[in-house]
């Protein structure tokens, strides 16, 4: 099967502990599509500037993923600066420069009609509302948002909410939608607005799925999947939305949508994730196997595995 | 079998978001032993002033802990005042005041000669020491420490490092005690200064437990129990505690000690910390059941269970 992907494609310029990189290949929706490129049919729609050369869009082709939904615009592709210092949870932004992503509409090709999957990346609400109405006949569409919308667009994000079946936000994000300091309780609140399952990553540790009552299956209780933190954390640039891929990409490749694949999905969110880090920008994404992501499976698994 | 608990008993003033508390009986050794007599027999040694009434003994003698070991010296017992605000995480400390606690220099009944298994909670190091070298026979000493050892006592507490099994402390202090940023490699650094296993306690989201090689059984892989956040958390005090007292007290209870052992037990240290914080001080500690402790493990285990 396959899944569109509306979001950002950018370039970044990262300084971490490890070292720094500038112009590197990123963007939501970037980091998403090579991690979910490992499970099934990835089809992108984004817009980027003249700075988007052959070598960059070769990058989604050699995974390949459907490059027809990347609009050329003339000007400057996004592009966002960022520094990690101790804290490699969160990022200083440096600068975001919108540039051609500031007049972003996305238009989704009738090649991409037929989709059966659909994931909304960090954009306007408003956006994502309408890309989800005119993607009409999906079976399951995941979505992301941040800190910015929830505190600046709370009515339009409301709606965009009751289009989507999961949502995928960190802790902060949860308590600040809820207005709710516990995350249990946050978690019930936020499905009332509409999800029928919530994900809270929770960064190195891992995420948990919170399902409605009845959403995929039977019963109330949540589910976590763990991360084993890696030795050095080169780039956390790009985690979330790597995680967001690995988490869609293997419901995508899965004929059923019940809850066991759901949790699968949430380890292979928390796989994908742990793999993007390893390096700067999304270089670690690129050249993986499908072997060593179950390897890593296996690991996570095993982690919490009592006999 | 029986396990020593050495620490502080003391009075607790705290503030949370859930309201407020003066004087409640606290201090590590009290949460451990209360966590830790659902297990096993326990036995304290603390001191206490002349405000330890029999009220506060029975607390102890309720659960079937041996009292034997707390002194009485002339004067208040050690008090803290803490606040915790949206970060329930961490609290800010209002005042400690050591009063008895100032001089305590642990004395080993000649009762408590036959135990097998001894838990040094957070005191001075060379203290804890002087403990495990008179308590020679054990089979597997467990220790806590905190920021403030680690950097003021950092030679003392080397030393007894190399004197314990098990060091438990949280990320934080794992990062410290190795000056080092990547907790896998903290991790690492800790071991090769004494202990055979390390736990790293992880707040909400449980902990994880990491092997030197070959100890307790083959192989090197980490181990983490998750935690499932509880609803409304009225008072963190203890939780690290508590924690420690479920993993230990199930550590007594078996007959063998091995990695799955230690495994079931880090997942009864997260069952007793979750307890612990659910109400203002020792309460919820006082009046649980086995089938609570047991029937909150299993619903813990599924959490990241897959099928």
């Amino acid at each position: 099967m396959s899944i569109v992907v509306v979001g950002s494609v950018a370039f970044d310029d990262v300084t971490s502990p490890s070292g720094s990189v500038k112009g590197v290949l990123g963007g939501a929706a970037t980091y998403f599509a090579l991690a979910a490129s490992y499970f099934t049919q990835v089809r992108v729609v984004a817009v980027v500037g003249d700075d988007f050369l052959p070598e960059h869009e070769s990058v989604f082709k050699k995974r390949g993923i459907d490059t027809h939904g990347i609009e050329r615009a003339p000007g400057k592709s996004f592009r966002w600066g960022g520094t990690y210092t101790d804290n490699l949870n969160e990022a200083k932004t440096d600068y975001t420069h919108l540039n051609v992503f500031e007049k972003f509409s996305p238009r989704i090709p009738k090649e991409y009609a037929d989709t059966e999957f659909l994931f909304l990346a960090n954009i306007q609400p408003t956006l994502q509302a309408n890309v989800r109405r005119t993607m009409n006949g999906v079976r399951l569409t995941g979505c992301d948002t941040m800190n910015y919308w929830i505190q600046r667009t709370r009515p339009e994000l409301a709606e965009t909410l009751k289009l989507v079946d999961v949502l995928l936000i960190n802790d902060t994000e949860t308590k600040m939608l809820a207005n709710e300091k516990s995350l249990p309780r946050a978690a019930q609140k936020v499905l009332a607005m509409g999800p029928q399952a919530l994900v809270v990553k929770h960064g190195e540790y891992g995420a948990t799925i919170f399902f409605r009552e009845g959403a995929f299956g039977i019963g109330h209780h949540p589910f976590r999947a763990p991360t084993l933190p890696i030795d050095e954390v080169k780039d956390p640039t790009g985690a979330g939305d790597s995680f967001a891929g690995g988490f869609m990409g293997y419901i995508a490749s899965q004929e059923e949508l019940n809850r066991e694949v759901l949790k699968r999905a949430l380890f292979y969110g928390g796989v994908m994730g742990s793999f993007a880090v390893e390096e700067f920008g999304t270089k670690r994404l690129q050249s993986l196997t499908r072997d060593e992501i179950d390897a890593r499976f296996q690991i996570f698994r095993e982690l919490t595995h009592l006999d």
